[in-house]
């Protein structure tokens, strides 16, 4: 990766793409003009003249920034460049790329495609790429492959997603606690290869005994044996642990590294801070996209069925629990003809309880997710949540009470809307603390579909309370 | 770190000091039902051995469990643990707490304690607890430390939160090109330290010219010359670039380590991945709270005024825009009158609205953070929404209006619920790409605002879309 590449902006390679693509649609409308064979010929040597220097531009690219370039185009575009790829950058761009554009660009390819980028990639690759790859490619893949490498590849495979097996790095070198640092130093050299994080310990039969840091062999005489400068007892996952309890303990204890074991206690792989971080980050994406009710990651130009598909099930949802909520309504039915104003004021006490709650929800998913909240401290948070909720109810239910006041001169009607306010404030905290902990308890995600459930319970409720007090009070 | 400390799980140790803190009041409850000096002497030697029991628990605890329990405490309980906190850990406990619960331990503290944790921390600890402390203890600090660290300190100090120097690492070791690898190896044992990055290398007159990777030092022959080795022209930042855009250089190109430079090119600093991931990790935390109205990070304890003044701005905003809506519908009143089924139906048009409009936010958002989106690609983005905006609202507002229609048996008003959904939807969605669109040409974060923008504009839109198609054709 040559600096040059790197540091131009991607925002400028990918203005210098669309002027490119800009020119070639110029000779294209030229070409429909001046029909002719001798214009043809002309024109067709000047688009074949772009199409090089395009094809040129592209393949100078780090693969991270064709990669970028490519999600950057609608997909039309798109298609036409990555065919452009020389396909030994084909493999690297499919790594890059995220999963909604990589299944764009896996439907371009065909099967020798498929397997002629798989044959550019390193075993560490490989392994992240085989299981986005469509199922009747791998067996394949997988025969092309050496023995040691086949084995690593298959083994990656049988870890689920989200186990610490997927996430460690396999590529490990062990060493004895009875070997010196410069002997350590040969072994290295001779093998011509380092692992990027530290060097696992392992007794005679194999199993896992400590740690030695890169940084020790750099900082300690070389007669020194492992056995001294090494970190004894690591914190150690297993392969089928969850990775994101693995990653919390990396946040909490700061871990720089940890190994990874399988069930004889032996090393199989490590798990680098960078990669647990990273994965966290790409969780807490995920998480954003979720709460907006998107099910999975969605290519910005995703093909319009795809993308409708995806944001269907939450808004059937959303439907449905809108429906009750005029359910709710129809039952009052009498006193909005009464009052007509209670239809105007009724959407307010709604809203404000599903945003009261939805700040709730958010801090009470947070406290799960960082393992803060249990049930031995929910009583102290309800208190909380219940208090800021009658302090807000109080206050902004006033600023209401006088605002209805103003307008509708109705003092029983101010009041009905403090009522209300205060009221649906509390249930709505209320809520908010125990939607996400009731998913939670069920064994779901929490983060999904909380604020739809929170939602549809506020606006219930508000249409219930307000109305409800209105038919009570207002006669 | 004791391997019997990190491994025990933080909730067995929380429950543990629950059954103690039991105790304690038990003791206490004890102590009031049975007076007398007799009694009184008995309970209080009970209560000073429970007293030493907890004292000696939590401080043989990993500073990072520690904060861990004392996060997990309501106020009181945690301002009672933290005093039992040998002051040796204190700076430790204080670094590895989140911000809103530091600030509750900071105020249990007089400015000996401080000063007395931060005694007890290493320079670059002091480098993250520093800006964190009340401004008035700060010199006192920096006036304790020798020239070089407090130089250090202050360095840190002068960049701005959010910028590369504050997210730099600033140890780092710079060696020569001409020199060997056996030379640099010789160094560090002599130095006795090990930066946990790669290693500058620097020109005469100390600008950087590459990095030496720890690996090719351990891998390549003694008698090798740096310059052969090194990773020439890598990918560096300046202290005052943006860690925020250097992130994305960090992800984009799965760099492992970039050297930070000053005006004067000599490298200051490191940016080592596994910082880089942390840092996007917490914004991306600190996003899922903003989304939902919260101004900053929020102790699950905090005292309810503070809570609540958290809450306050984005709450007062959306009881404005739902007032705003109230006038809408005030306008229909007449038709209302005439129809009520009109107040049970609309709240409908305006919630589905809502959500689909926030889907578009949320896929907006993450294209602008990536960089994926720009004035260039606008155009495809909008075509794209719009046409699934189009679908849903013929597929959805065609359910709602066959509902409608079996409800109330009125096909006009069916009609008029399908044509408001398919134009509140199709509002909705481009709303929701240029609210956040426009936030960020404005310079804002479109995090923080968008969705309630977006209600803001969907609700009003969804009432007067279908209250004025109902006042029109309704009669």
């Amino acid at each position: 990766m040559s600096p040059a590449d790197t540091k131009s902006s991607p925002q400028q390679v990918l203005a210098d793409f669309r002027s490119l693509l800009e020119k070639q649609a110029l000779v294209l409308e030229l070409e429909r003009q001046h029909p002719g064979p001798r214009a043809e010929i002309t024109l067709q040597l000047l688009e074949k003249q772009h199409q090089e220097e395009l094809k040129t531009r592209i393949n100078r690219l780090h693969p991270a920034d064709i990669a970028f370039v490519l999600e950057n185009l609608p997909l039309d575009e798109r298609s036409r460049i990555w065919r452009l790829v020389n396909p030994e950058h084909d493999g690297a761009v499919l790594l890059e790329v995220t999963d909604a554009v990589r299944d764009t660009l896996l439907a371009d390819m065909d099967r020798r495609e498929i397997l002629e980028a798989a044959d550019h990639l390193e075993t560490d690759e490989l392994v992240e790429l085989v299981p986005e790859l469509p199922s009747e490619v791998v067996p394949e893949i997988l025969g092309a492959l050496e023995r040691p490498e086949r084995e690593r590849v298959q083994s990656a495979l049988h870890f689920p997603d989200g186990s610490v097996g997927a996430l460690m790095d396999t590529d490990i070198i062990s060493v004895r606690t009875d070997t010196s640092l410069d002997a350590v130093l040969r072994y290295l050299r001779r093998l011509g290869r380092a692992p990027s994080g530290p060097l696992m310990v392992a007794q005679r039969d194999g199993t896992l005994i400590g740690l030695l840091h890169v940084e020790d062999v750099l900082t300690h005489d070389g007669e020194t044996p492992v056995s001294e400068v090494m970190q004894r007892d690591p914190v150690a996952f297993h392969t089928n642990d969850e990775a994101e309890a693995a990653s919390l303990s990396f946040e909490r204890y700061d871990l720089p590294a940890a190994p990874v074991v399988n069930s004889h206690g032996r090393p199989v792989g490590v798990l680098n801070a960078a990669d647990v971080h990273q994965y966290l980050h790409e969780q807490s994406q995920q998480d954003l996209l979720s709460q907006a009710g998107l099910r999975e990651e969605e290519d910005l130009f995703a093909p319009i069925r795809q993308a409708a598909r995806n944001r269907w099930a939450w808004l059937a949802l959303n439907l449905f629990t809108a429906f009750l909520a005029t359910r709710v309504i129809d039952t009052f039915e009498g006193a909005i003809e009464k009052t007509v104003a209670l239809a105007a004021l009724m959407p307010i006490v709604a809203s404000v309880g599903g945003n009261t709650g939805n700040q709730t929800v958010a801090l009470v998913i947070r406290g799960l997710a960082l393992e803060q909240l249990g049930t031995h401290n929910l009583w102290p948070l309800v208190r909380k949540e219940v208090s800021i909720a009658l302090l807000n109810g109080l206050v902004w239910g006033g600023v209401m009470a006088v605002i209805t006041w103003l307008l509708y001169g109705k003092w029983l009607l101010a009041l009905i809307m403090l009522a209300a306010m205060v009221m649906n404030l509390i249930l709505a905290s209320l809520v908010g603390i125990f939607v996400p902990f009731g998913l939670k308890l069920l064994g779901r995600d929490p983060v999904m579909g909380s604020s739809v459930l929170l939602t549809a319970l506020t606006d219930g409720m508000g249409f219930f309370l307000f109305l409800g007090l209105a038919a009570a009070f207002l006669g």
